[in-house]
């Protein structure tokens, strides 16, 4: 499974995709994806100000005021819903304004796309720290829009994928010593779920194939080493199996990424943040997609930072943005799909 | 750094290649790895039972009854020197006569390799649970080995190496829960101490470079995502570069092994075995090398276990024994070259 590269018009309405934090690289990446919309992608328009492109791109602008005025212009000009920022914009430079413009534009893309006048959320990089700064209250965008669309942030699962490999961490941004007590047959189990419904519904497989990794070395090795695997993955891939879901595992960490152990397996369900974004970011730096599983809405975000230190001087790597452009775009069409067959 | 071609003449004594357990994949992998002797490969020989061999391959075997032997008949066949097992062999099948085998084949290998009659040791995937039945006393072959030529198995160092990746695990066959209370800046900068006299010894590179991953997602995230980087890792690192290492890190872990990344240090010093074993074997399965660091000897080991499940089926991959046989062989010619400019 390559990325798929669509080449049927595109019906729906336009993707919205929020510039992040105006002095990270958000807005040079979507300014240069827009370079490549003749590459199968769909109608999209950036959230932000515009300042933050025309700080980096020299290429045409086309302020929109209604996300339907997008596709008429795509052909022609990068089309911007304005969310303006109070002070200057310095690419590198991150301010307080910034971050409000960040959060705003975040708020009015997430809103739009809830509505349906956007068919997809694509979210830039922001700054988490500078949020914090401006009372932003979610541990980071993930959280956020989970709210804004009535979910727990608890019941919505982190997918990063790449072009062969896409993994889901069961566990995130928390110390590694305290992922051992952090695991529950329950949680295990609830991710499965959710990773498979999303499996059906935005990436149209129909019997999705998951595979677990173990936590310990060698998959603990029977008990030999750690007792994890018989105490929760063990139990909960049992019970996904009970409820006729395909499922192996655990499987040992460092066996189980290469290119033909890729193959068997629709997503790898991981027990730590590392354990997940190592192999993918191992192989598909520049590519790797963020992907927001057990939503209403469709969203994705480039597996990246805002690279304050490279922004400005035209070195970001647009792959990323493209990729979830493009990834938000199948999602869509397969929802649509499966809309049209009920 | 692909893997080096040898070109020039070989001018030490063989290597000694042990089969492993001769139910394995081990036989089968050094038998291919013979018939690819004109790629550069210096003069080995196999240690263990012929009939090992016999069972899964037709080519021409030589006796040999010293190593000194095994120039002179390497070109037209593999030299074999024996060491037989009592009962018979079956590939897929082992038994705890194999195992002894295997043990007895490791002991003589080593001997010959301690006593300058073999230039170095690489040595076949073992069966440990046969092994633990037979007495075997050792976690592993490693340390074995190392208790062999007088080393502490504490002193020494398990490195992974692909065709432009090293890794090197902090701690290695422990359960996840217990890495975080094993760690210590004593560990960290002996294992880091190893590693550079090896890299230059047996690399032949001057100022090796060496990269530290963090523990805890993002490497902490400057604490605030777990302390072990402010506790051990920050100060390891300081106390090297006071030695004149250089070293970087903590880095994010996941963000340090794609393509470019890699191109930045000679060795990523990684603090628990998935951390280093995922990104390695998810880039190099097929080829990948575990060396031993610290030892008196040179000594090295195809990535990859006995494998009973395809042993005799032909479908055993011999990339990680040639690797093997060619990292050794580099390191002999780099110590050759350092004992000829004192």
């Amino acid at each position: 499974m390559r990325w798929l590269i669509i080449a049927e018009p595109w019906t729906g309405a336009p993707l919205a995709v929020s510039l992040g934090d105006p002095a990270g690289v958000g807005p040079e990446t979507v300014a240069k994806a827009w370079q490549h919309r003749a590459e199968g992608l769909p109608p999209f328009f950036a959230v932000g100000d515009a300042r933050a492109i025309e700080a980096v791109w020299s290429g045409p602008v086309a302020r929109i005021h209604t996300p339907d005025e997008a596709a008429a212009v795509f052909h022609k000009a990068l089309p911007l819903f304005s969310v303006e920022t109070g002070g200057d914009i310095l690419p590198g430079s991150p301010t307080l304004d910034g971050a409000r413009c960040s959060l705003d534009s975040l708020e009015v893309a997430t809103g739009l796309t809830r509505s349906g006048a956007a068919a997809a959320l694509v979210t830039g990089p922001v700054a988490k720290g500078q949020l914090y700064a401006v009372g932003f209250a979610h541990p980071g965008q993930t959280e956020f829009v989970a709210e804004r669309c009535g979910i727990a942030a608890d019941n919505v699962v982190m997918m990063l994928a790449g072009p062969d490999l896409r993994v889901v961490p069961v566990t995130t941004h928390i110390p590694l010593a305290q992922v051992p007590a952090s695991l529950s047959v329950d949680l295990i189990v609830a991710k499965a779920r959710t990773t498979v419904r999303a499996l059906r519904r935005d990436f149209g497989i129909a019997e999705p194939r998951l595979a677990f990794a173990g936590l310990n070395p060698h998959a603990g090795e029977n008990g030999a080493i750690g007792q994890e695997e018989l105490e929760f993955v063990i139990p909960a891939v049992e019970l996904l199996r009970s409820e006729g879901i395909d499922v192996v595992g655990p499987l040992a960490a460092d066996t189980m990424f290469h290119a033909r152990a890729r193959a068997g397996y629709d997503a790898a369900l991981c027990l730590y943040h590392d354990q997940a974004l190592i192999p993918l970011k191992t192989l598909y730096f520049d590519d790797g997609v963020n992907m927001t599983l057990g939503l209403p809405i469709v969203r994705t975000s480039p597996d990246h930072g805002t690279a304050f230190s490279i922004a400005g001087c035209n070195k970001a790597h647009p792959g990323a943005t493209i990729a979830a452009i493009r990834l938000a775009a199948s999602a869509v069409r397969h929802r649509q799909a499966e809309l049209a067959a009920a």
